[in-house]
């Protein structure tokens, strides 16, 4: 038989996280996915032919994936972001003293709606976070040119304004790692914007950001991307390597399923007879919450970048 | 016990839709969950006080529900929609002369690369019908004022030049239906409309449609809303309605689930929290396929609504 | 493009199941899923040369799926049953004079269980329920022979004393459809059962089961099955169609899934593989609920089967 | 607020699992879950008053799990087991010489066939190890007395004749872990078994299970659980714990969804209101693929154990 023997995954005490997923690799199902998808991962980085996009969608500073994506930007692991609005605003949200708590997703809902909180499954927001977050947006707001941008070039004057060694936005910023934002106006940074906007000439141009991720696209010799979540920064990006010839590598890590047809949990392969991933691509996609895979994923190509 | 007896579901030949849906309300699980929820939409539909709010994501066209969503707008079940760019796209795809066609998730999507036919779950696109849908669309971009304008009004302008009975912009132009959509940059219609964009004045500003949505929020006496997936169309609906006292009326229908924290799957029960659904509403969320929900439950209030 | 092109689904006030089942065939996903699966229940319970298997998992009668199931053994509609022990415990349970009783899954359990109330997602039993059932039980077990029988002797012996034309099992005996129930000991019933035989001579022998549902498997020319569900009632009937030259038919109902690993969530293309559905067979697999498709699906077999 | 701020999640180079999971407890959604579960299974192992329960469903050696489950029995983690039959059947597999493999979900399964080769997701058997499993099995049988027993006493038998060191039944025989499979007529070793049967006296009287599997609960201080996958097994003990007073801890790891109302995918919230779980317990239900979750858990239940 040509396909290679499996070997059953170990454990012992005391092993390191890169042990593991060294380990995972000799299982079935979702383990193997995750340390295959770990090897793809670092395999991206290092090819430097190729331009590392990351999509991010969903709720993953609520989910606690602040530093770790903060990480991979400092790290050098990812060329450019695509992201929904409420990844960037609950990074601001941290950032202006605003805090998420733990809880359950078993609460009684009518009494936290009493209690000015808001539940994100097992996470909490006191409402007040909210008013800290809207006054840190307004006060950035003012130092941001007046005029007709992208929302990539707006995050990047955000980026500039976030006072923050703890910001993604921040060390996005510092990094030079543009980030696109194509469903902007739908999040409460959005809100904030469209409130600030109404009284100065500051508008954001979303289709001007086809332009500017065009561009990068262009430049890229090869792509790669890593999808965490699926939504508009998924299918922003496919949009894009559909014009280049497919993405190299992908790497998808959502719970939604294909069967309702729906971007957010077409298959990786699905993509392929759109020309979105190209046919001799290495792909992987895992069916899994991303807080459980991330830390592993990323703490592993952490210490085998280091080598 | 306080709690009413189930009298099981029963069937008969010939049985009208109106008949099985009387008959499933005696199940459990999502047989009942389906048949509350026809109840609830006939309701909020009767209800005068109510304006309710058509939430569209996922791909609804290739999963054949076109007609039922004009019908929704002709018979004046809707009186505002908010969608992804993708519903509109695949909308003038079939005006186009565009098509889609029946194949499986099965098939070999490396050959459907080669025969340039793109795949979405277990319905196919050939390549010819995007060629269409842009010749279309450039078309009726000549006709749009040169000018700063919201996604909605930017919509209800297209929908002026769509010379087609069977299409939705074209029904809602008609019916005067408001269709948002704060996302669509991210879309074929997008890109199209971005392309157009370069060599003229026009422009879209989705931060504008927070002013015209707001209007519309701050009008209802009541607001009760039908998403159809979720995602950027869910989270703008859901942020108007948490600017008034919340939907008094909510149905959802999606596959996605709420542990990853994201929007679309999170449960109707966690927007109380956030005072997004009001803790007095009446709601129900059901957890399928909508081609397979949307169907049953349009043709039972259509039933319904005639006598 | 040689794949047929897609028409849309049409609805209209008070049409019949079957009109609306044919007009699915013309939608995508799911929906079209349904209406061919509907097609194909039909063809195997026309072909002569088949058998059809029915598998029975999950919570089908607190699903309220009871007269369904009843209707299609008094119509012909299956040859066999293979079920988990729990159908059959709800199935007395209700001719036991016990109930189901509508409620919620938001409920709270630390309250129903002092309230002596189980849960079972959105349906309720009251504790006094289980009691009928096992006086009801006691009483039949009485009259079975006190021998080492198969589950599929045992539950026609037992159908023989349910005084209950409600019953599935009561009808199953008057049809003479064997029911087989392999993990028939790990249910209300199996305990029952244990209980009884701790002073009498009966005891069930479950492997027997295998040369019952052998010769059956013989016998068929051909055979199709109907999987409501996974579990021990798939893997049963799959086994057996291995040892013929695997199933002709397959629909597959579950919302289970295929990524790890489990036989309930498996699909129906993997069981190509082992040989338990043949190559050539006619199969659809939908991911759904079962109490939203049974009744459509078995609704309109009836209608078509009446013409 | 009196809800714990959230810190997120940290990670660096070469860090242990143990750390991993200690910095994971700072995250939401399922990586803290995950990390209150191992920190709940240390304590239901450290409690001495409490008997531990294994329940396994599902293909966890084709999932690559037998070296962690064999541990857990070496290390006393566990004090009683309940399994599926595949569990057995898998692990007597690899003991025979036969054997697991990679492959992958989205392999041809009509080559398959033809090949001889089965799938389990992206796990293959080559037809050729089942005979050897059978060979293997048919010579086991030989020395089990020629009697009527229980599930539980053949699993001990069978285990004194696995000559087999990396075996589970072996270990569990050694270590006098007890082993229940209550649903073991319908797998490969209950087939086998039923042949063996045929000419021999012995045979499996699946009642006399609860017989011996009361005992062991009614001897139990307090009750703890570890559900891998639902079925029969978790059905099984959880049956048991209800003539107790309930579980006092439980953890369920399962990609099964409640909507439905079968056992595997309901919440252990439910099972409070059945009194199988005791209203004060301590429990968590991780929605996950069981290979991403078993090897960080219990690796770090080894590490902190040493301690």
């Amino acid at each position: 038989m040509k396909y290679k023997r499996m070997k059953q995954v170990d454990i012992r005490p005391n092993m390191t996280t890169d042990e593991l997923l060294t380990s995972m690799i000799n299982g079935g199902f979702t383990c193997r996915k995750v340390a295959l998808a770990t090897e793809l991962l670092e395999q991206m980085i290092l090819d430097n032919s190729c331009t590392v996009f990351l999509g991010l969608a969903g709720a993953l500073i609520p989910g606690g994936m602040r530093k770790i994506l903060r990480t991979m930007i400092e790290k050098n692991m990812v060329n450019c972001i695509v992201t929904t609005g409420a990844n960037i605003s609950h990074d601001l949200l941290e950032t202006s003293g605003g805090s998420h708590h733990h809880g359950s997703e078993n609460l009684n809902d009518e009494k936290l709606v009493e209690l000015q909180v808001s539940r994100i499954f097992n996470t909490l927001i006191p409402y007040d976070s909210f008013v800290k977050f809207e006054i840190l947006v307004q006060k950035i707001l003012k130092n941001i040119p007046d005029e007709r941008m992208s929302s990539q070039k707006f995050l990047y004057e955000l980026g500039r304004y976030v006072n923050d060694p703890q910001s993604i936005v921040r060390a996005a910023f510092l990094k030079k790692v543009p980030i696109f934002s194509p469903s902007f106006a739908d999040s409460m940074l959005g809100v904030q914007t469209w409130l600030f906007s109404q009284t100065t000439p500051l508008f954001i141009d979303v289709l001007k950001d086809h332009s500017e991720f065009t561009k990068i696209i262009y430049e890229a010799e090869r792509m790669g991307a890593l999808f965490l979540g699926g939504g508009v920064p998924k299918h922003f990006i496919m949009n894009g390597s559909q014009l280049q010839k497919g993405l190299s590598y992908a790497i998808q890590i959502t719970m939604d399923r294909p069967e309702h047809g729906g971007i957010s949990g077409a298959s990786v392969k699905e993509a392929i007879s759109w020309g979105k991933v190209a046919s001799e691509a290495k792909w992987i996609d895992i069916t899994s919450d991303i807080t459980l895979v991330l830390p592993l994923m990323v703490s592993g190509v952490l210490s085998r970048l280091q080598d």
